[in-house]
Order: structure tokens, then C-alpha cells, then sequence
């Protein structure tokens, strides 16, 4: 299980295909560590913190452009096989959810700048729940990388799982804020402001459940993509008959 | 301009690429309409509209599906020119972000049920935003495709500068919302709801400019993506250091 990449594929890639792989664990590793900051910062008030935040946004974005760079010219250069082909269009998609995932970390951090200039910091409400959410996705986004290189199916089912926690925090979190809006209507503007910041965090999730998802597809075969719509879909047309 | 995908390519890929072109614009008019049926339904509480975009989501993640197995197709069968290269893994960029538009137009359509259930419905407020920004944003679809399909840079800088105009009255309306609340404690909850049914409808927006930005990067070979980000964070910036 130590490296799908290379057991995947016929000889000729290799080189190619290992050059990939650590690019996209390297830009991995760095989206990881946005996310982490991000959340710190805001449930810290920690300036420092946001701003390197900021700072590191510009790298992910080239890392992201290298990788398509990478992914394009092997299958341009080489005759891909149906499942080379396949991995390497999923490189392409996995870096896209990695950089929509620093996109929310990076909002995340100009938010905490903007709530620190307006004072609202210290003030800020569901810490907690801000915290904790953030610790999962960035654990998330660790083990997604590593089911995807590893070929690892059942890594990227638990991601797919531990997402659903995440939306379930986030749905508490959400009800927690409106009950408070209710009783203290001085609270809206920071309640608000939290939502925002829950909202981020939970797409973070979101992007890397895609990843999860893809590993599955590229592994068996079988396609997850759509397959919580079609429950939700049943769900909803349940409600709709009854 | 009338066809970028046969104007561009070599002789050969003309039929597979015509197929693909022809199913990228029946996904697009599909995602348009639902869209522009979901937040009808939201807006005048009709639940039969409500239940037409959840039928009619399965429909295009199948082509979705279709599509990108069209993509990896075309590229196992020939090989491709980096061009050709370029146009087929737009193609694919670009399914995936109808797909998300069309998961949001799901969503408000389950929400829209959600409502009427709870008899919030008709008090449902901020109903004239939702329907200006859903107007502009089914428009951008239509105009995103156009421009992807005719190479046509003008249209896709069009629809790049229309999503900044729905960011800002997704702003401004926020900004109701929140006084508002403050003014009513009581109306809290719908208000909620609200801030929900135009995010939605503001991620939409997102995705088609997403949809213009991947024309300019085809045709112009300037990658945009990145550039707002870049700007946002010149600001970012220069606001820390004062």
C-alpha cells in the first residue's frame, strides 16, 4: 500500500509520475498547515498568525498551476493507458479541491484581521465549536492525501465519513447561534460573523470529502460523487409524497 | 466566432469533439433552467417547481458523468495536440462547475420545500434580491457557455465583471438582513434562512465565473484564476501595514 502511484503504472511514467506525487503531497502538506494557522488565528485573535496566513496564499496558487502544468504535459508527451489517464486526470482534480481549501483558510485569515481592526475579537462566540471543527478538517485533509497516494480505500471511506460529522458540528453550531441571536439581538453582527467563519470550515470539509471520494472512484471504480445526492434525492422525494 | 471547437482543431477530432460540444451545451441549458426554476420556486413559494429541480438533478449528473468520460476518451483514442489538450481538460473544468451550480439550484429547491412545510413561506424576506441576483446569474450561464463554445474573450470578461456585480448586491443585502434582525429579534430565524437562499444563489455566480475565467485562460492563455486573489491580497496587505 506504500505507493499507488508506482504500482499503478507501467515503467516509462515512473519518474514522471513520482515528480507528481511529491508536488501534490508538498502542496498537501502546505494547505494543511493554511488550514491550521487559519483556524488558530481566529479562535487566538492572533494578527501574527493571519498574516502568514496571507503570505502563504500565493505559493498553494503556483504549486496548483505547476501540478496542471506536470499533469498535461505527461499525457502529452507520453500514450497514457485508460487507468494512467485516469490517475493523472484525478491529480487535476484533487489539486483544485486543495486550492479551494486554501481559498476558505485564506478568507478565514482576512476575516480575523478584519474582526481584530473592529475589535469584535475578543468577543468572538463558538470558539469551541471552531476549534474542534478545524482540528478534524485538517486532519482530514492529511489523510485524504495519504489514502489518495496510497491507493487506500478504506483511509479515504473514513474521510468521506468523518465528513459527515463535521456538517452534523456545524448544523449544532448553527442552532446554538440562532437560539443566542434570539435571546441577546446585540449578539447579531457576531453571530453572523461566526457563521461565516463555521461556513468556511465546513466547506474546507466538504472539498476534502471530494478527495476521499475520488480515491474511491480511482480505486474501484465505482463513482461516489453523486451518490449522497441520490440519497438526499430519495430523501426529499419521500417528504415531497408524504 | 460561431465555433471555437472546430475552428481550432485538426480535421480528425472534429466529430468527437462536436459530440462533446453539443452535450456541454445541452448540460449548460439543463443547469440554467434549473436554476432559474429553483429560485422561481423560492421566490414564489411554488412547490411544484421545487420538486422539478430535484427531479430533473439525476439527469445532469449522469451527463456530467458523460462527459468526462467523453473527455477521457477523445484523449486515449487520439493524441492530442497540447492545444487540443487544453480544450478537452477545460471541457472537463467546466462540467464540473455547471455540476456545482446545479447542486446549489438542488439545494435551494429542498430548501424552498423546507419553508413552505413550515409555513414561512410568504413571509419569506429579501424575496426581490433573490430574484434580481437569480436573473443575473441564470443570464451569466447562458452567456458563460456562449463565450466558452465561440472563443469569445469579450462575453467571458462580460460575465467575469456581472459576478462582481451579484457579489455586491449579495453585500448589500446582507447588510439589510442584519439590521433587520436587529430590529425584530422574531424575524431571526427566516432571516437566516434567507442569508442561505442568497449565498446559494451568490456560490452559482461563483461557479459560472469560474466558467468565464477558464474561456480567457483558453483562448488568451492568460490564467486568471489566480489574479483576483493576487489583487485581494495587494489589499489585504497594504491594510496590515497601516
Amino acid at each position: 500500500m506504500e505507493n499507488y502511484f508506482s504500482q499503478h503504472t507501467s515503467g516509462q511514467f515512473n519518474e514522471e509520475l513520482e515528480e507528481i506525487r511529491t508536488a501534490l503531497m508538498e502542496m498537501g502538506g502546505m494547505v494543511e498547515s493554511q488550514v491550521s494557522k487559519a483556524v488558530r488565528a481566529i479562535v487566538n485573535s492572533d494578527a501574527d498568525l493571519a498574516n502568514e496566513v496571507i503570505a502563504g496564499e500565493q505559493e498553494i496558487d503556483e504549486k496548483e498551476l505547476y501540478l496542471d502544468d506536470c499533469c498535461a504535459k505527461v499525457i502529452l508527451k507520453r500514450q497514457p493507458t485508460a487507468s494512467d489517464l485516469r490517475l493523472v486526470l484525478s491529480v487535476s482534480r484533487v489539486t483544485r479541491d486543495l486550492e479551494r481549501a486554501a481559498d476558505e483558510a485564506y478568507r478565514i485569515a482576512l476575516y480575523a484581521l478584519e474582526l481584530m481592526e473592529g475589535n469584535q475579537a475578543h468577543t468572538n462566540i463558538c470558539r469551541q465549536s471552531m476549534r474542534y471543527m478545524g482540528q478534524e478538517v485538517t486532519g482530514m485533509i492529511s489523510s485524504a492525501l495519504n489514502a489518495f497516494t496510497r491507493g487506500d480505500v478504506d483511509e479515504a471511506l473514513d474521510v468521506v465519513n468523518n465528513d459527515k460529522l463535521v456538517d452534523s458540528q456545524y448544523g449544532s453550531a448553527l442552532r446554538e447561534l440562532i437560539t443566542y441571536m434570539m435571546e441577546d439581538p446585540r449578539s447579531i453582527s457576531q453571530a453572523v460573523s461566526a457563521i461565516w467563519i463555521l461556513r468556511a470550515i465546513e466547506r474546507i470539509g466538504d472539498h476534502t470529502r471530494n478527495i476521499g471520494e475520488q480515491v474511491v472512484y480511482l480505486v474501484s471504480g465505482e463513482d461516489m460523487r453523486h451518490q449522497t445526492a441520490n440519497e438526499n434525492r430519495a430523501e426529499a422525494t419521500q417528504k415531497a409524497e408524504n
